[in-house]
């Protein structure tokens, strides 16, 4: 097989060529009008019976001729017979042989059953014609448009029961990868859940289309190629996941050119390089990347334009918004990049703080707020700088989106979740940059909160002397959120009796440490001086994990031995914990917050005892300060 | 059964008794990940598992001991024996007893099988760590989350392959009335198609609820009180469709009061105001107005909240915008009213003309891009005047959307439906105003284009003398879009022998006659003066319809002995036809319009071939001179 390189395809260039090479073609199919919310009208729609279907009576009253009743006036009393004048409901049919109607205010009943009025009826008076809503022949609705449960009512009212609607187009999806298990098969090492085409499927579905998750493939080329060929056949595209890039078992361009062509291969953007854009049968062809973050925004980018045009749909367009830059965000020239944003309404402007950037982090779609486009030409925007961004929530809720910076605590996270519970109308995302970070993350505006734990040997307190040093003279104001037990993260049973530092250096163990900034850093950093120890006596100082978590899953893989961190983090996997000391863990934030009605549901919240039972029962926590002013 | 008074509440005090009365009960359902797009979470949700599981290759290349490499240098190459420097692909795990990945690009192979690299690696470089995308023990997502593709991908990736969400609230519909019939039974005189329960089901569907529709009840208070009991007992909200007012057979607010309570019947809006508002077993219960947009916005008023809360999530907020009004709109005091209205970009700014207002008009409805609030303290509001709509299609759409004023004609209705068919990102809204509304309509800025068919008797002209007169020294187009033939409609086989308007005085024939100021009228009025006929010698001249079918309906429905119309009308209910004349259709629209670019795809759609031939097979209509310059 020939070695293959990957193109560079600026991303409006590949966009254009996949739409120019393939159609998804358009089928139509008749359901019933009561199942065909959401579905598209592949015809203009005309009434086929009238609404109502009958004059009716708009008022409650009497049937009249109004020819029989011009004598009438205040002068002449006009009597009508039984027969003259039959009594009606509003809705009801105007009898034969009547035009109007009398309300029955405007009649005095007689002895022997007929009426009598003093003003003559005009024809047609109180009458709803034939076809007031819909009439015959009248166009409902046009062809390509998304129906609404208005537009169900108005049909059946036209007396169209059966509608006729584009079909969904049918997305075959392929996952590939010898090491790929179905999502919900149980895990061994190397394995890999395909939990990509869910997500995949989900997204063609939410733009319409039907998505058919086919058996995995393993890394072979007969078999991907036999079943891309089936999924040809029997659907409108084919989307094969992960082998699009350009290794030793990266089978997917192959497949789609032995079958079909290939149009692009690599495409100018960060994700989502390792695109393939091609057709099989004439049919739409995509190879995917395996990373998720790029596979998702590929699909984006490439598979939902052809979706929409089969469905004579203008693409959905978010919200934009301009925000201020709280971090700088560097970009490689040459590419266009694709950046996770975090967004939330600071002081009196929007501001938005960078996600992390790997590929492969899902989660980071999950919790962005929004997407900063850094086109190739550019080499990245500073801090401060007003960018626009595409927004994944409206402009109005982020209005209340709290943004959290600092150290990591599970306590945040339980605020967020709490927030959303209780109905507050306020949301959280948070940044993990450490208790340094989150300090100039709070000096420079960027966050709302900042979780703090900095211990200072000189003076024994926490917290405070790095603020004065780093923030001076601002008005800031420190609240306990809890105290919790730092420790060691070791194995089940502590098999090398991991007691302090110096059992570190000695027995020469692998160590995962947390990143610059961080306060357990300084934690670790302030038990080797101690110990009287340097950084390169410790086997993986260099070694960062940005969470607890990431310290304890390092530990439970038994790539480390030991790293420092809090007891959840250890529970979580199963692991040992050594409690090393009880810190202060506060939230940093302005003066003006702290007044503000969220600051006050912040406060409300760390101080109500269902929350503070939450967190305890955690294991480590104490939250017998909580709420209380440290400074 | 005493008589009742609807009560006139004013909205938000009706919400809030509403919603401090009933609730509707939070239910918890575990469902599979896979299946759970768009539903909300009802607890939060933690990694069980890592994502990657295992330390894997971040690159393609070979897995070390990073400690083996240490004394690596230029200088100082070093050699890896086979067992020392094990390849790997990006993904794979790392085997166990190795700690770094060396790129390929950066080995020279051996003639043994080992490598030999000429730098050290440092410990964990080029390694993806456990948990990086998702780790155990993290919060993915909080309560009361609604479910995105994204979502659904981290799920699994997190272990997650079941998820606790909230059942879809269930409501069931119970449509009343004797003279329903279900949406596709056969109709006949008196009977009405129950397409309400379809549109409230689906409503309620939208907003995440599941609708149960129950079987057609009859006016029968026994009948419905145990139908009412019944769904009540199986179902978490009761909506009672019809009855719901205060006349002989509406029973609805009887049985609610029967089986639990009402806290409201009657509200202060227009639409909406025979609304019921109580509980059932204590859950909530509602009569909806039997008038199709009276019941979808009561609906929407007070259902809507109740489902939004048990779900947690705040109601979905509609765009807003400010346009400038084109038409005057009154409003009764005391009463808040709803005016459903269209809404284009024309010239310099957003423009919206208010829609039928009657209850019964379902296609205002489907019509409406907008709403329009009056509070009740406002009489209305003038011509020209700043308001504000709650928009019912994104304003950047609305920008694109053409505003037709003028005369009724079904060519109007074919050009919308080909301005969306071809993809061309315009749509067009058309207000039903007669020939001389249009006119004045164009003179105020109101409207893009107005189709005018004003025969002149003087000059023997169409459209061009009124256009000077009423509308001097503007900078106006006047563009032909069809000839078309106008005629008697009149029963199959022409009973009567219509002819003429003579013979409709003649014969005492009942005539339904189209509004003021349509050109149809004007032709109308031009052949009874030729006759010499006064209006007072045709029975029924007063008696006015909007459009052509709504003459043809009147016609079929046997009310009416003739009316004046186009053949597609007569065609559209199987009448007959008697030409009378071929009179000119002409488009007008501003010089400006004209010469942009959606006026320049106006043009090019009426002068294609397809579309003509289109119109032509409608009947009565010859494209000649189709986009034509008529002045």
């Amino acid at each position: 097989m020939q070695k293959i390189y990957l193109s560079n395809m600026p991303r409006q260039k590949a966009q254009q060529k996949f739409l120019a090479g393939a159609r998804i073609a358009r089928r139509v199919e008749n359901i019933r009008t009561g199942t065909s919310l959401g579905r598209i009208t592949a015809a203009p729609l005309f009434a086929r019976l009238s609404m109502p279907g009958d004059h009716s009576a708009a008022m409650d009253g009497f049937a009249v001729l109004a020819e029989r009743t011009f004598s009438a006036n205040d002068q002449n009393p006009l009597q009508l017979t039984p027969g003259e004048c039959l009594p009606v409901d509003t809705g009801d049919p105007l009898p034969p042989g009547f035009d109007a109607v009398i309300m029955v205010e405007d009649t005095q009943p007689l002895a022997g059953g007929g009426i009598e009025i003093l003003a003559p009826a005009t024809p047609w008076q109180h009458v709803r014609p034939v076809g007031e809503d819909v009439v015959a022949g009248e166009l409902m609705l046009p062809a390509f448009h998304r129906l609404r449960p208005q537009d169900l009512g108005v049909l059946l009212a036209g007396g169209i029961t059966g509608v006729p609607v584009l079909a969904r187009p049918s997305v075959a999806i392929i996952p590939t990868g010898t090491e790929l298990i179905p999502p919900d098969g149980k895990r061994a090492r190397g394995s890999i859940p395909d939990f990509n085409s869910t997500a995949v499927a989900a997204y063609l579905q939410e733009w319409g289309a039907a998505a058919v998750i086919c058996p995995i493939v393993p890394d072979d080329l007969g078999r991907l190629e036999k079943a891309a060929a089936q999924a040809a056949a029997e659907n409108d595209m084919v989307i094969i996941i992960a082998g699009s890039s350009a290794g030793r078992e990266d089978y997917t361009v192959h497949v789609i050119e032995t079958l079909g062509e290939v149009f692009v291969h690599g495409v100018g953007t960060r994700p989502g390089k390792p695109t393939i854009l091609g057709r099989i049968a004439g049919k739409p062809a995509m190879g995917l990347p395996g990373y998720p973050v790029s596979a998702y925004l590929s699909l984006e980018w490439f598979a939902r334009p052809l979706i929409c045009r089969a469905l004579g749909q203008a693409e959905p367009v978010r919200e934009r918004l301009t925000v201020r830059l709280g971090r700088r965000v560097v970009s490689e020239i040459g590419v266009e990049e694709y950046v996770r944003m975090a967004v939330g309404f600071v002081e009196d402007h929007f501001v938005a703080n960078p996600l992390e950037r790997g590929a492969g982090v899902t989660m980071s779609l999950v919790r962005a707020d929004g997407m900063l486009l850094i086109p190739p030409e550019s080499l990245g925007f500073e801090r401060g700088d007003r960018v626009e961004l595409e927004l994944f929530r409206p402009a109005a809720e982020l209005q209340g989106n709290l943004l959290a910076a600092g150290s990591h605590d599970l306590i945040i996270d339980l605020l967020a979740t709490a927030l959303k519970e209780q109905g507050t109308g306020l949301t959280l995302s948070s940044a993990h940059l450490g208790s340094m970070g989150g300090i100039a993350a709070i000096g420079g505006g960027q966050a709302h909160l900042a979780g703090v734990h900095l211990f200072d040997p000189e003076t024994g307190d926490y917290n405070s002397p790095y603020i004065r040093k780093l923030l001076p003279g601002r008005d800031l104001c420190l609240v306990n959120l809890a105290y919790r037990m730092q420790g060691w993260i070791v194995p089940p049973g502590n098999p090398d009796k991991v007691e302090n530092a110096a059992d570190l250096a000695l027995n020469k163990l692998s160590f995962v440490n947390r990143q610059k900034g961080a306060g357990t850093r300084l934690l670790f950093d302030y038990q080797l001086e101690q110990a009287g120890l340097e950084p390169a006596d410790i086997y993986g100082y260099e070694r960062e994990e940005h969470t607890h978590l990431g310290v304890a899953a390092s530990v439970a893989a038994g790539s480390a031995r030991a790293g420092l961190g809090i007891l959840p983090a250890a529970r979580a996997f199963g692991l040992d914990f050594v409690p090393l000391c009880e810190e202060r863990y506060d939230l940093l934030m302005s003066d003006s917050f702290y007044r503000s009605a969220a600051g006050e549901t912040i406060l409300r919240l760390i101080t109500t005892p269902a929350f503070q039972k939450r967190v305890e029962s955690l294991g480590g926590y104490s939250m017998r300060d909580a709420g209380k002013l440290m400074t």
